[in-house]
Protein backbone atom coordinates (compact mmCIF):
# COMPACT_ATOMS: atom_id res chain seq x y z
CA UNK A 1 0.00 0.00 0.00
CA UNK A 2 0.86 3.57 -1.06
CA UNK A 3 2.10 5.92 1.80
CA UNK A 4 1.62 9.74 1.99
CA UNK A 5 2.90 12.57 3.86
CA UNK A 6 1.00 15.71 4.31
CA UNK A 7 2.85 18.97 5.13
CA UNK A 8 1.01 22.50 6.54
CA UNK A 9 3.27 24.95 5.80
CA UNK A 10 1.99 28.18 7.36
CA UNK A 11 2.84 30.71 10.17
CA UNK A 12 -0.80 31.11 10.42
CA UNK A 13 -1.49 27.57 11.85
CA UNK A 14 0.90 27.34 14.15
CA UNK A 15 0.52 30.82 16.02
CA UNK A 16 -3.37 29.48 16.51
CA UNK A 17 -4.78 32.04 14.58
CA UNK A 18 -6.35 29.48 11.58
CA UNK A 19 -7.66 26.60 12.71
CA UNK A 20 -6.23 23.89 9.91
CA UNK A 21 -8.93 22.98 7.72
CA UNK A 22 -6.88 20.48 5.11
CA UNK A 23 -5.80 18.19 7.63
CA UNK A 24 -9.03 15.85 7.90
CA UNK A 25 -9.78 16.66 4.34
CA UNK A 26 -7.11 14.92 2.76
CA UNK A 27 -7.02 12.46 5.82
CA UNK A 28 -10.48 11.39 4.39
CA UNK A 29 -9.86 11.84 0.79
CA UNK A 30 -6.48 9.61 0.96
CA UNK A 31 -7.94 7.06 2.83
CA UNK A 32 -10.60 6.68 0.21
CA UNK A 33 -7.92 5.95 -2.64
CA UNK A 34 -6.33 3.23 -0.48
CA UNK A 35 -3.29 5.69 0.34
CA UNK A 36 -2.30 5.18 3.77
CA UNK A 37 -1.54 8.52 5.59
CA UNK A 38 1.39 8.41 7.44
CA UNK A 39 2.38 11.44 9.02
CA UNK A 40 1.50 14.81 9.18
CA UNK A 41 3.55 17.99 9.58
CA UNK A 42 2.89 21.96 10.59
CA UNK A 43 5.95 23.86 9.77
CA UNK A 44 6.54 27.98 9.26
CA UNK A 45 7.16 29.73 6.09
CA UNK A 46 11.27 29.41 7.16
CA UNK A 47 13.02 28.43 3.99
CA UNK A 48 15.59 26.04 5.88
CA UNK A 49 12.20 24.61 7.59
CA UNK A 50 10.22 23.52 4.81
CA UNK A 51 13.95 22.22 2.85
CA UNK A 52 14.36 19.77 5.51
CA UNK A 53 11.16 18.87 5.93
CA UNK A 54 10.46 18.45 2.41
CA UNK A 55 14.03 16.13 1.58
CA UNK A 56 12.87 13.84 4.69
CA UNK A 57 9.44 13.16 3.73
CA UNK A 58 9.85 12.59 -0.10
CA UNK A 59 12.47 9.57 0.72
CA UNK A 60 10.55 8.28 3.84
CA UNK A 61 6.75 8.05 1.89
CA UNK A 62 6.02 7.42 -1.39
CA UNK A 63 3.61 10.66 -2.20
CA UNK A 64 4.26 14.31 -0.39
CA UNK A 65 1.17 16.48 -0.78
CA UNK A 66 1.89 19.92 0.71
CA UNK A 67 -0.59 23.03 0.98
CA UNK A 68 -0.23 26.78 1.88
CA UNK A 69 2.61 29.18 0.63
CA UNK A 70 2.19 29.50 -3.00
CA UNK A 71 0.34 33.42 -3.14
CA UNK A 72 1.79 35.77 -4.50
CA UNK A 73 3.05 38.06 -0.97
CA UNK A 74 6.54 38.65 0.12
CA UNK A 75 6.04 35.30 3.11
CA UNK A 76 5.22 33.04 0.26
CA UNK A 77 8.04 31.19 0.12
CA UNK A 78 6.91 27.58 -0.51
CA UNK A 79 8.03 27.19 -4.44
CA UNK A 80 10.96 28.67 -3.88
CA UNK A 81 12.34 26.16 -1.12
CA UNK A 82 10.53 23.43 -2.68
CA UNK A 83 13.44 24.68 -5.97
CA UNK A 84 16.32 24.95 -3.07
CA UNK A 85 15.20 21.05 -1.16
CA UNK A 86 15.23 19.52 -4.83
CA UNK A 87 18.30 21.18 -5.98
CA UNK A 88 16.81 22.85 -9.15
CA UNK A 89 16.84 25.79 -11.11
CA UNK A 90 13.54 28.05 -9.60
CA UNK A 91 11.93 30.30 -12.59
CA UNK A 92 9.19 31.64 -14.56
CA UNK A 93 7.07 28.36 -15.92
CA UNK A 94 5.84 29.59 -19.46
CA UNK A 95 2.40 27.07 -19.17
CA UNK A 96 1.72 28.54 -15.70
CA UNK A 97 2.43 32.03 -17.16
CA UNK A 98 0.00 31.57 -20.24
CA UNK A 99 -2.56 30.62 -17.88
CA UNK A 100 -2.12 33.52 -15.64
CA UNK A 101 -2.26 35.69 -18.45
CA UNK A 102 -5.04 34.62 -19.57
CA UNK A 103 -6.93 35.07 -16.05
CA UNK A 104 -5.78 38.66 -15.51
CA UNK A 105 -5.61 40.29 -18.50
CA UNK A 106 -2.41 42.47 -19.30
CA UNK A 107 -3.49 45.21 -17.56
CA UNK A 108 -3.91 43.16 -13.85
CA UNK A 109 -1.30 40.36 -14.49
CA UNK A 110 1.38 42.58 -12.28
CA UNK A 111 4.68 41.69 -10.88
CA UNK A 112 3.15 40.17 -7.53
CA UNK A 113 0.86 37.97 -9.88
CA UNK A 114 3.98 36.44 -11.90
CA UNK A 115 5.70 35.45 -9.39
CA UNK A 116 2.90 32.57 -8.86
CA UNK A 117 4.38 31.56 -12.39
CA UNK A 118 7.60 30.91 -10.74
CA UNK A 119 8.23 27.35 -9.90
CA UNK A 120 11.14 24.64 -9.58
CA UNK A 121 12.54 23.88 -13.17
CA UNK A 122 10.95 20.83 -14.23
CA UNK A 123 7.63 20.71 -12.30
CA UNK A 124 4.37 20.18 -14.23
CA UNK A 125 1.40 21.98 -12.84
CA UNK A 126 -1.88 21.25 -11.09
CA UNK A 127 -4.69 22.83 -12.56
CA UNK A 128 -6.58 25.47 -9.84
CA UNK A 129 -9.66 25.99 -11.12
CA UNK A 130 -11.19 28.59 -8.50
CA UNK A 131 -8.39 30.86 -8.96
CA UNK A 132 -6.38 30.38 -11.55
CA UNK A 133 -2.87 30.15 -10.04
CA UNK A 134 -1.40 26.78 -10.64
CA UNK A 135 -0.24 24.35 -8.45
CA UNK A 136 2.58 21.47 -9.33
CA UNK A 137 4.08 18.48 -8.87
CA UNK A 138 7.93 17.74 -8.92
CA UNK A 139 8.40 13.72 -8.25
CA UNK A 140 6.43 12.48 -5.94
CA UNK A 141 6.29 16.12 -4.40
CA UNK A 142 2.45 17.54 -4.65
CA UNK A 143 2.43 21.05 -4.25
CA UNK A 144 -0.87 22.93 -3.42
CA UNK A 145 -2.95 25.87 -1.82
CA UNK A 146 -3.76 26.80 1.85
CA UNK A 147 -7.21 27.92 1.03
CA UNK A 148 -8.81 24.69 1.65
CA UNK A 149 -11.62 25.08 -1.36
CA UNK A 150 -8.63 25.96 -3.67
CA UNK A 151 -6.62 22.94 -1.93
CA UNK A 152 -9.55 20.91 -2.76
CA UNK A 153 -10.05 21.49 -6.21
CA UNK A 154 -6.09 20.78 -6.80
CA UNK A 155 -6.72 17.57 -4.99
CA UNK A 156 -9.62 16.64 -6.89
CA UNK A 157 -7.88 17.11 -10.24
CA UNK A 158 -4.58 15.44 -8.95
CA UNK A 159 -6.05 12.31 -6.71
CA UNK A 160 -6.31 9.75 -9.86
CA UNK A 161 -2.72 10.03 -10.23
CA UNK A 162 -1.99 8.30 -7.35
CA UNK A 163 -1.63 5.04 -7.05
CA UNK A 164 -3.52 3.63 -4.29
CA UNK A 165 -4.86 0.18 -2.94
CA UNK A 166 -8.43 -0.60 -1.85
CA UNK A 167 -9.78 1.64 0.11
CA UNK A 168 -9.54 1.38 3.90
CA UNK A 169 -12.82 0.47 5.75
CA UNK A 170 -13.81 1.21 9.09
CA UNK A 171 -16.76 -0.18 11.18
CA UNK A 172 -17.54 1.90 14.37
CA UNK A 173 -19.10 0.51 17.62
CA UNK A 174 -20.07 2.78 20.72
CA UNK A 175 -20.55 1.59 24.01
CA UNK A 176 -21.37 3.31 27.46
CA UNK A 177 -18.20 1.93 29.06
CA UNK A 178 -14.74 3.35 30.02
CA UNK A 179 -12.02 1.68 28.06
CA UNK A 180 -10.63 0.45 31.55
CA UNK A 181 -13.41 -2.13 31.99
CA UNK A 182 -13.30 -3.03 27.96
CA UNK A 183 -9.93 -3.08 27.69
CA UNK A 184 -8.55 -6.57 28.83
CA UNK A 185 -10.92 -8.73 26.39
CA UNK A 186 -10.37 -5.65 23.31
CA UNK A 187 -6.98 -6.88 23.44
CA UNK A 188 -7.80 -10.73 23.18
CA UNK A 189 -9.93 -9.73 20.43
CA UNK A 190 -7.25 -8.24 18.42
CA UNK A 191 -4.95 -10.54 18.79
CA UNK A 192 -7.72 -13.11 17.36
CA UNK A 193 -7.60 -10.37 14.63
CA UNK A 194 -4.07 -9.73 14.11
CA UNK A 195 -4.75 -8.66 10.27
CA UNK A 196 -7.64 -5.82 11.53
CA UNK A 197 -6.48 -2.42 13.05
CA UNK A 198 -8.52 -2.13 16.23
CA UNK A 199 -8.87 1.37 17.88
CA UNK A 200 -10.38 2.02 21.38
CA UNK A 201 -11.45 6.00 21.78
CA UNK A 202 -12.91 7.06 24.82
CA UNK A 203 -15.16 9.78 25.03
CA UNK A 204 -17.43 11.61 27.22
CA UNK A 205 -21.20 12.04 27.00
CA UNK A 206 -23.34 13.39 29.27
CA UNK A 207 -21.23 12.82 31.92
CA UNK A 208 -21.11 9.25 31.05
CA UNK A 209 -17.60 7.56 30.26
CA UNK A 210 -17.81 5.59 26.89
CA UNK A 211 -15.65 4.14 24.31
CA UNK A 212 -15.64 3.68 20.66
CA UNK A 213 -14.16 0.67 19.06
CA UNK A 214 -12.93 1.62 15.82
CA UNK A 215 -11.81 -1.70 13.34
CA UNK A 216 -10.16 -0.75 9.90
CA UNK A 217 -9.25 -3.80 7.44
CA UNK A 218 -10.56 -3.62 3.37
CA UNK A 219 -12.60 -6.50 3.38
CA UNK A 220 -16.01 -5.66 4.41
CA UNK A 221 -16.57 -9.40 5.17
CA UNK A 222 -13.17 -9.58 7.57
CA UNK A 223 -15.04 -6.10 9.70
CA UNK A 224 -18.46 -8.17 10.03
CA UNK A 225 -17.11 -10.63 11.92
CA UNK A 226 -14.84 -8.60 13.97
CA UNK A 227 -18.00 -6.34 14.55
CA UNK A 228 -19.92 -9.34 15.70
CA UNK A 229 -17.38 -10.87 17.82
CA UNK A 230 -16.89 -7.09 19.38
CA UNK A 231 -20.89 -6.32 19.93
CA UNK A 232 -20.75 -10.07 21.81
CA UNK A 233 -18.55 -8.84 23.95
CA UNK A 234 -19.72 -5.68 24.69
CA UNK A 235 -23.44 -7.43 25.72
CA UNK A 236 -21.44 -9.76 27.68
CA UNK A 237 -20.25 -6.86 29.92
CA UNK A 238 -24.17 -5.26 30.05
CA UNK A 239 -22.61 -2.60 27.89
CA UNK A 240 -25.28 -0.05 26.66
CA UNK A 241 -24.28 -0.33 22.33
CA UNK A 242 -25.40 3.08 21.16
CA UNK A 243 -25.72 4.60 17.45
CA UNK B 1 12.18 32.95 23.13
CA UNK B 2 11.60 29.36 24.10
CA UNK B 3 10.27 27.04 21.43
CA UNK B 4 8.07 24.32 21.19
CA UNK B 5 6.64 21.38 19.10
CA UNK B 6 3.49 19.52 19.48
CA UNK B 7 3.33 15.85 18.45
CA UNK B 8 -0.52 14.70 18.18
CA UNK B 9 -0.33 10.86 18.49
CA UNK B 10 -2.95 8.73 17.02
CA UNK B 11 -4.46 6.65 14.26
CA UNK B 12 -7.47 7.93 14.43
CA UNK B 13 -6.47 11.42 12.92
CA UNK B 14 -4.53 10.13 10.07
CA UNK B 15 -7.31 7.89 8.58
CA UNK B 16 -9.44 10.53 9.05
CA UNK B 17 -12.05 9.06 11.21
CA UNK B 18 -11.14 12.19 14.24
CA UNK B 19 -10.68 15.77 13.63
CA UNK B 20 -8.13 17.04 15.50
CA UNK B 21 -8.95 19.77 18.36
CA UNK B 22 -5.73 19.89 20.62
CA UNK B 23 -3.41 21.43 17.91
CA UNK B 24 -5.10 24.44 17.50
CA UNK B 25 -5.63 24.90 21.38
CA UNK B 26 -2.72 24.22 22.22
CA UNK B 27 -1.24 26.69 19.51
CA UNK B 28 -3.58 29.48 21.09
CA UNK B 29 -2.34 28.63 24.82
CA UNK B 30 1.73 28.49 23.69
CA UNK B 31 1.74 31.94 22.01
CA UNK B 32 -0.32 33.30 25.24
CA UNK B 33 2.43 32.41 27.42
CA UNK B 34 5.00 33.73 24.55
CA UNK B 35 6.26 29.91 23.81
CA UNK B 36 6.85 29.97 19.60
CA UNK B 37 5.03 26.66 18.28
CA UNK B 38 7.60 25.77 15.90
CA UNK B 39 6.52 22.54 14.45
CA UNK B 40 3.35 20.38 14.47
CA UNK B 41 3.51 16.16 13.70
CA UNK B 42 0.78 14.37 13.92
CA UNK B 43 2.11 9.98 13.89
CA UNK B 44 0.45 6.38 13.96
CA UNK B 45 0.31 4.34 17.53
CA UNK B 46 3.57 2.60 16.01
CA UNK B 47 6.48 2.02 18.64
CA UNK B 48 9.67 2.76 15.69
CA UNK B 49 7.23 6.33 14.74
CA UNK B 50 7.24 7.84 18.22
CA UNK B 51 10.62 7.20 19.33
CA UNK B 52 11.96 8.63 16.13
CA UNK B 53 9.59 11.35 16.59
CA UNK B 54 10.29 12.51 20.49
CA UNK B 55 13.98 12.12 19.67
CA UNK B 56 14.01 14.54 16.85
CA UNK B 57 12.14 16.67 18.11
CA UNK B 58 13.29 16.58 22.30
CA UNK B 59 16.22 17.96 20.20
CA UNK B 60 15.27 20.21 18.35
CA UNK B 61 12.76 22.22 20.69
CA UNK B 62 12.85 23.44 24.41
CA UNK B 63 9.63 21.82 24.76
CA UNK B 64 7.95 18.95 23.48
CA UNK B 65 4.32 18.08 24.13
CA UNK B 66 2.54 14.94 23.30
CA UNK B 67 -1.32 14.14 23.27
CA UNK B 68 -2.74 10.60 23.21
CA UNK B 69 -1.96 6.83 23.79
CA UNK B 70 -1.66 6.85 27.79
CA UNK B 71 -5.13 5.18 28.30
CA UNK B 72 -5.20 1.33 29.03
CA UNK B 73 -6.04 -0.51 26.16
CA UNK B 74 -3.84 -2.17 23.90
CA UNK B 75 -3.38 0.21 21.31
CA UNK B 76 -2.02 3.21 23.68
CA UNK B 77 1.75 2.43 23.26
CA UNK B 78 2.88 6.24 24.29
CA UNK B 79 3.87 5.88 27.40
CA UNK B 80 6.63 2.39 26.89
CA UNK B 81 7.70 4.11 23.52
CA UNK B 82 8.74 7.12 25.62
CA UNK B 83 10.36 5.18 27.71
CA UNK B 84 12.26 3.53 25.17
CA UNK B 85 13.53 7.05 23.49
CA UNK B 86 14.74 7.88 26.55
CA UNK B 87 16.60 4.25 27.05
CA UNK B 88 15.31 4.48 30.54
CA UNK B 89 13.30 1.71 32.09
CA UNK B 90 9.42 1.53 32.09
CA UNK B 91 7.10 0.39 35.16
CA UNK B 92 4.77 0.57 37.33
CA UNK B 93 4.80 4.41 39.05
CA UNK B 94 4.14 4.48 43.16
CA UNK B 95 2.69 7.55 42.88
CA UNK B 96 1.05 7.25 40.20
CA UNK B 97 -0.78 4.11 41.16
CA UNK B 98 -1.60 5.27 44.61
CA UNK B 99 -3.67 8.14 42.84
CA UNK B 100 -5.64 4.89 40.25
CA UNK B 101 -6.11 2.78 43.52
CA UNK B 102 -7.95 6.06 45.22
CA UNK B 103 -9.82 6.79 42.08
CA UNK B 104 -10.98 3.23 41.21
CA UNK B 105 -11.33 1.81 44.49
CA UNK B 106 -9.69 -2.15 44.96
CA UNK B 107 -12.48 -3.90 43.16
CA UNK B 108 -12.44 -1.43 40.28
CA UNK B 109 -8.56 -1.17 39.48
CA UNK B 110 -7.82 -4.01 37.39
CA UNK B 111 -5.14 -5.12 34.92
CA UNK B 112 -5.63 -2.70 32.00
CA UNK B 113 -6.12 0.24 34.76
CA UNK B 114 -2.99 -0.31 36.09
CA UNK B 115 -1.51 -0.12 33.07
CA UNK B 116 -1.70 3.88 33.66
CA UNK B 117 0.43 3.78 35.98
CA UNK B 118 3.40 2.65 34.19
CA UNK B 119 5.76 5.06 32.72
CA UNK B 120 9.52 5.92 31.82
CA UNK B 121 11.53 5.40 35.30
CA UNK B 122 12.33 9.10 36.47
CA UNK B 123 8.94 10.68 35.48
CA UNK B 124 7.18 13.41 37.06
CA UNK B 125 3.64 12.96 36.99
CA UNK B 126 1.06 15.48 35.33
CA UNK B 127 -2.36 16.19 37.26
CA UNK B 128 -5.51 15.02 35.72
CA UNK B 129 -8.43 16.28 37.47
CA UNK B 130 -10.40 15.04 35.11
CA UNK B 131 -10.18 11.26 35.17
CA UNK B 132 -7.18 10.34 37.66
CA UNK B 133 -5.11 8.70 35.32
CA UNK B 134 -1.91 10.98 35.06
CA UNK B 135 0.03 12.45 32.43
CA UNK B 136 3.67 12.90 32.92
CA UNK B 137 7.17 15.13 32.29
CA UNK B 138 10.22 13.30 31.26
CA UNK B 139 13.33 16.33 30.77
CA UNK B 140 11.65 18.58 28.59
CA UNK B 141 9.09 16.01 26.83
CA UNK B 142 5.43 16.63 28.26
CA UNK B 143 3.11 13.14 28.41
CA UNK B 144 -0.19 14.26 28.24
CA UNK B 145 -3.83 12.83 27.08
CA UNK B 146 -5.94 12.67 23.64
CA UNK B 147 -9.34 13.76 24.99
CA UNK B 148 -9.39 17.39 24.60
CA UNK B 149 -11.33 18.01 28.02
CA UNK B 150 -8.62 15.83 29.34
CA UNK B 151 -5.95 17.39 27.81
CA UNK B 152 -6.38 20.99 28.36
CA UNK B 153 -7.16 20.30 31.96
CA UNK B 154 -3.88 18.38 32.21
CA UNK B 155 -2.00 21.58 30.40
CA UNK B 156 -3.75 24.22 32.61
CA UNK B 157 -1.68 22.53 35.27
CA UNK B 158 1.31 22.50 34.11
CA UNK B 159 1.36 25.59 31.79
CA UNK B 160 3.53 28.04 34.56
CA UNK B 161 6.31 25.36 34.49
CA UNK B 162 7.10 26.45 30.65
CA UNK B 163 9.46 29.09 30.56
CA UNK B 164 7.99 31.81 28.01
CA UNK B 165 8.63 35.06 27.03
CA UNK B 166 6.24 38.26 26.45
CA UNK B 167 3.14 37.41 24.72
CA UNK B 168 3.07 37.49 21.09
CA UNK B 169 0.15 40.02 19.96
CA UNK B 170 -1.37 40.33 16.77
CA UNK B 171 -3.52 42.96 14.98
CA UNK B 172 -5.59 42.37 12.09
CA UNK B 173 -6.49 44.02 9.04
CA UNK B 174 -9.34 42.65 6.64
CA UNK B 175 -9.41 43.88 3.21
CA UNK B 176 -12.35 43.33 0.30
CA UNK B 177 -8.90 43.62 -1.83
CA UNK B 178 -6.93 39.94 -3.65
CA UNK B 179 -3.30 39.18 -2.30
CA UNK B 180 -2.04 40.26 -5.82
CA UNK B 181 -3.34 43.81 -5.61
CA UNK B 182 -1.83 44.31 -2.56
CA UNK B 183 1.68 42.31 -2.14
CA UNK B 184 3.81 45.08 -3.84
CA UNK B 185 2.99 47.61 -1.63
CA UNK B 186 3.19 45.22 1.56
CA UNK B 187 6.46 43.86 0.72
CA UNK B 188 7.48 47.63 1.38
CA UNK B 189 6.13 47.79 4.60
CA UNK B 190 7.82 44.48 5.74
CA UNK B 191 11.02 45.99 4.96
CA UNK B 192 10.05 48.64 6.89
CA UNK B 193 9.09 47.15 9.84
CA UNK B 194 11.78 43.90 9.84
CA UNK B 195 10.94 42.95 13.45
CA UNK B 196 7.68 42.66 12.67
CA UNK B 197 6.03 39.35 11.12
CA UNK B 198 3.61 40.04 8.67
CA UNK B 199 1.42 37.83 7.06
CA UNK B 200 -1.09 37.71 4.12
CA UNK B 201 -3.95 35.52 4.39
CA UNK B 202 -6.06 35.35 1.18
CA UNK B 203 -10.11 34.69 2.08
CA UNK B 204 -13.27 34.70 -0.44
CA UNK B 205 -16.38 36.10 1.26
CA UNK B 206 -19.85 36.20 -0.88
CA UNK B 207 -17.75 35.70 -3.98
CA UNK B 208 -15.41 37.89 -3.34
CA UNK B 209 -11.75 37.92 -2.79
CA UNK B 210 -10.43 39.24 0.59
CA UNK B 211 -6.92 38.95 2.22
CA UNK B 212 -6.51 39.61 6.03
CA UNK B 213 -3.16 41.19 6.93
CA UNK B 214 -1.78 39.71 10.48
CA UNK B 215 0.88 41.38 12.19
CA UNK B 216 2.63 40.33 15.06
CA UNK B 217 5.02 41.21 17.27
CA UNK B 218 5.53 41.15 21.48
CA UNK B 219 4.53 45.43 21.80
CA UNK B 220 1.23 46.76 21.52
CA UNK B 221 2.99 50.31 20.12
CA UNK B 222 4.65 48.84 17.12
CA UNK B 223 1.82 46.75 16.26
CA UNK B 224 -0.13 50.08 16.00
CA UNK B 225 2.39 51.94 14.16
CA UNK B 226 2.37 48.70 11.56
CA UNK B 227 -1.55 48.98 11.18
CA UNK B 228 -1.96 52.89 10.81
CA UNK B 229 0.98 52.31 8.06
CA UNK B 230 -1.13 49.42 6.61
CA UNK B 231 -4.45 50.88 6.82
CA UNK B 232 -2.53 53.46 4.95
CA UNK B 233 -1.94 51.92 2.06
CA UNK B 234 -5.09 49.48 1.79
CA UNK B 235 -7.74 52.96 1.54
CA UNK B 236 -4.78 54.63 -0.85
CA UNK B 237 -5.77 51.52 -3.01
CA UNK B 238 -9.59 52.16 -2.37
CA UNK B 239 -9.93 49.16 -0.76
CA UNK B 240 -13.17 48.19 1.32
CA UNK B 241 -11.80 47.31 5.03
CA UNK B 242 -13.86 44.91 6.79
CA UNK B 243 -14.81 43.82 10.62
Amino acid sequence: MSTACVIVIGNEILSGRTKDENINWLAVQLCDIGVKLREVRVIPDITDAIVKTVNECRIAYDYVITTGGIGPTHDDITSKSIAQAFGVAYGRNKQAEDILSQHYGADMLNAARLKMAEMPYGASLIDNPVSAAPGFVIENVYVMAGVPCIMQAMFDGIKDTLKGGAPILSASVSVLLSEGVIAEGLTRIQSDFPDVEIGSYPFIKNNRLGTSLVSRHTEVSRLEQVRTVIIAFLKHLNGEIIK
